[in-house]
């Protein structure tokens, strides 16, 4: 298969990097995660680490985006009807995550963010600036911003839900069955009317 | 004011070691918190912990019942006109979290549950026994329990999108304005027509 011009793939020296990174800040958290340790789980010197990569920081950017591929999130959200977005980009995180029974390395980006300070920063500014800003720049509506941090909301509790807590009925379900009852939801963030907001009686 | 029958509110001794407890299990997880150390908090002798909880799961499981009461929440949905419960319940959760600049110790709760499998098991069996279950069982409508869960992910997708992440534009938003996004969505979960599901394409 003829290459892409883009970054390779998990096969390689840089895959390896990025398979142990991404199981240290899954087992450990970001503050307890060390290039040393990376370096050591992947059978490399720290040095080539830094070399590929830089430092921790850059690390987890791109195991973030290595499992949150900024370009396929976009391309779910335009490469269809604009009335089918919501399933298409669902339908994409639920096949990202994977299956409901083991949970998947994307736990532990939310892990990270829940336990990290730190790893909160570079997952917002990873979120805000390469998938949702993205997101958002396409969507032809009032609050886009907005919008896309309301979907990704959705994702992340669903993902929380799923596959953290487990809730029975969530972790049941097959992905048509949430697609049904979840796609409605990321398309109305997505396209819908924006609402009036009220102040509540006291 | 005349007591009201319940238990004790976080005055007092009990008060105290929930306190203890729920700092303790937001600062260093389930894992790592014992009940000699939430007694070295509280200012208490491990066997009083011992003697008011039995261990440290029921400790967790009261933690969180003090947070997300059970009867509170079942009262949003219970307590008006069956239309507006999802913006009561939406109200009622983010009344409980509190001010978004600091994260409230219900965000201790989603860090145990994400780095420990057995704080995700208690969280669970509290949320699907005493908080959905209830709930579930008031809903007039096809798949209550699923329907229940679907709300815990949007309500736990916005708690980690809103105090964790604190992805800007919903650490920003004001409830009112929240309210108006999201309570549709609850209120959907809760009463909306059930979906059909339908078998992508592919």
């Amino acid at each position: 298969m003829a290459r892409t011009g883009r970054r390779p793939g998990p096969s390689g020296t840089r895959g390896q990097i990025l398979a142990a990174a991404a199981r240290c800040f899954a087992a450990a958290g970001y503050d307890a995660t060390s290039v040393r340790r990376v370096a050591a789980d992947a059978g490399v010197d720290p040095a080539l680490v830094r070399r590929f990569f830089g430092g921790k920081e850059q690390l987890f950017t791109e195991v973030a985006s290595a499992l949150i591929d900024p370009a396929q999130a976009l391309a779910a959200v335009t490469g269809g009807p604009p009335e089918a977005a919501g399933e298409r980009l669902l339908r994409y995180f639920l096949a990202m995550l994977g299956d409901a029974a083991r949970p998947g390395p994307y736990l532990g980006l939310v892990r990270c963010a829940v336990t990290s300070e730190h790893a909160a920063y570079l997952f917002r500014q990873f979120l805000a600036e390469r998938v949702l800003g993205e997101i958002a720049a396409e969507l032809d509506a009032g609050r886009p911003e907005l919008r896309a941090a309301l979907v990704a909301s959705q994702l992340v509790g669903l993902a929380v839900a799923r596959y953290a807590v487990r809730l029975t009925p969530l972790a049941d379900a097959g992905v048509d069955e949430l697609a049904a009852w979840v796609a409605p939801v990321v398309q109305y963030y997505l396209t819908g009317t924006e609402p009036v907001p009220k102040e509540e009686q006291s």
